[in-house]
């Protein structure tokens, strides 16, 4: 393995592998002269001080953990999680710090995983993505004091800092644009029911409805996944009272609803209007484009990554929101047939 | 920071840090029963070696390097790299291993991050993805005697190992069944022309297209994006003599020629057949739904995740090729117009 070492300057500058350590550490015990000397080899062999040997004096790992805990052939297709990395990776490669990714299964494999990564002293924060509404990450975050940030609301039980997108103000805005529209029977296909924000989207959707006086809200839960994106507009297209419009949680739903509705010879938008969840350029690959609700995923990556850098630098930054997501107007919505 | 320290078991013990040390270490040094004591006491409190120290004593980091150079936005809605980790993921958390990643934007960058964590010993090998056909970071890798795998065909001008698939005769049987269907003008359109793979796949299909007698072979070059997709389905079915087949190099494009023919007014698959690259769930998003070259995109990152861990380990297990891709047939292929 041909990792510069200290011995190897030491050699090159003839001195020992003493004087080199007090040259690279900034110490006395070696002349100016001869700590310049070493300076420049070590500069010239690209020598850099070990992870691991700064892990143990400075206690610092330059690494940030993010266990993301869904089964891996649901994250091919999902194009929110690649977007939310490369913001992250946009913001810790300006502070020289990895990423730590694990895929696990589920809850309990990533608190394993994060047990495991903190005691083993891998990372220096972790960045935590879909929130339950319990979490059983939470505490455990706490027990060890493991710097964190929370991708989501800010919660009442603990004092872990959150960036988060105002998910109801979005929801809601879509709900009126649509019975501005003139719809009277707007749906909603749900994600996770576990996850938090799916819950709070819900809450937003039912009272805008409640409040237009539409009558009792249609929600379907699933998750996430083209299949139940099908099944639940199956269901929804087969009600007597169908709706004249369906916003969906994410954009692989939404897909999977023009697909369903083109088998069941229902005509998006003249009979059915059709908003999608995140606007990825899933929404404008299809026909007709999708409404969507639009966010910036990757400008949301980078302010999390500030956020625990903050937190782990002890700078206590508090919880930070990040601009509301906005309707963006395609060819899947128009007003409902008369 | 509540981890878990040998200071915390000596003090639990009432004995030194060093009679831990002794105990943790499997040393002699201490009685049988104290060193009992003493590993019940870590057991219970759930300390681990740290990673630090491990690396300095035992001169492993557990985590492998994966970095992507790519301009961050392709990312997100490029299925195959979800894929790919997801697989590589699958078989190193079995190993207890992490995944490091970055994401930067070209092969300079990928080359200063990979020297730096490698001289600051944050991985104990590295994955190279989207190898060119001449790869600066290939010399690095040898000069530094990184253990490495490479995404790709095996190199004459390296041992390092390569995973592979035969791309040429995943090329070649597409073209013999549009051939077979009629088709007598087939084009393609290819990725980036700096990847390996997009070179044997070109070659491959001029081959095949030569060898079908079918004359000079089309082929239009791209950066694999939507914008890039549209493009080149322009400016193929712009041509006098425009093909009534063409093959893409991944699903994103292939998706964007459906958009592109239906606004040119040339219906799929009566007018002009399509053939994607590497059949996500993009393919069954979309209308019709897309012929496509299939293949295990997890089970590649599962079979390079083991390679590199052989090579880690010193077992010297050269390159591994992973199944072809077969031709999955779907609703945009079918006969040329008579």
């Amino acid at each position: 393995m041909k990792r510069p070492t200290i011995a190897e300057i030491a050699a090159r500058a003839g001195v020992s592998i003493g004087a080199v350590s007090y040259a690279l550490n900034g110490r006395p015990g070696v002349s100016a002269e001869t700590r310049k000397i070493i300076l420049d080899i070590a500069n010239e062999i690209g020598w850099r001080p070990s992870a691991a040997a700064r892990s143990l004096s400075g206690s610092r790992a330059h690494s940030v953990g993010l266990i993301i805990a869904r089964p891996a052939d649901t994250l091919g297709v999902e194009p929110f999680f690649m977007r939310f990395i490369a913001g992250l990776e946009r913001e810790l490669s300006g502070r020289r710090t990895a990423l730590l990714l694990q895929v696990v299964e589920d809850h309990r494999a990533a608190i394993d995983a994060m047990r495991l990564c903190w005691a083993e002293r891998r990372v220096d924060g972790m960045v935590v993505t879909d929130l339950w509404t319990e979490d059983a990450r939470i505490p455990v975050l706490e027990e060890l004091q493991i710097p964190a940030v929370l991708v989501g609301r800010p919660r009442p039980d603990t004092d872990i800092p959150a960036v988060w997108t105002d998910d109801a103000a979005a929801v809601v805005s879509a709900v009126d644009y649509l019975v501005a529209l003139g719809h009277r029977r707007v749906a909603r296909v749900a994600g996770l029911s576990a996850l938090e924000h799916t819950q709070v989207r819900i809450a937003a959707f039912r009272q805008a409805v409640l409040g237009h006086g539409l009558g009792e809200p249609q929600v379907v839960e699933t998750d996430y996944t083209w299949e139940e994106g099908m099944r639940a507009t199956r269901t929804l297209l087969s009600r007597r009272d169908r709706p004249t419009a369906i916003m969906f949680d994410n954009d692989v739903m939404a897909t999977a609803a023009l697909n369903v509705a083109q088998e069941m010879g229902v005509a998006v938008p003249d009979e059915l209007s059709i908003v999608a969840g995140d606007d990825s350029q899933l929404c404008v690959m299809v026909r007709p484009a999708l409404t969507a609700l639009s966010w910036d995923i990757q400008a949301y990556g980078v302010q999390t990554a500030r956020v625990l850098a903050d937190t782990i630098d002890d700078r206590s930054p508090g919880s930070r929101q990040v601009s509301t997501a906005r309707l963006v107007v395609r060819s899947s919505t128009t007003a409902p047939p008369a």
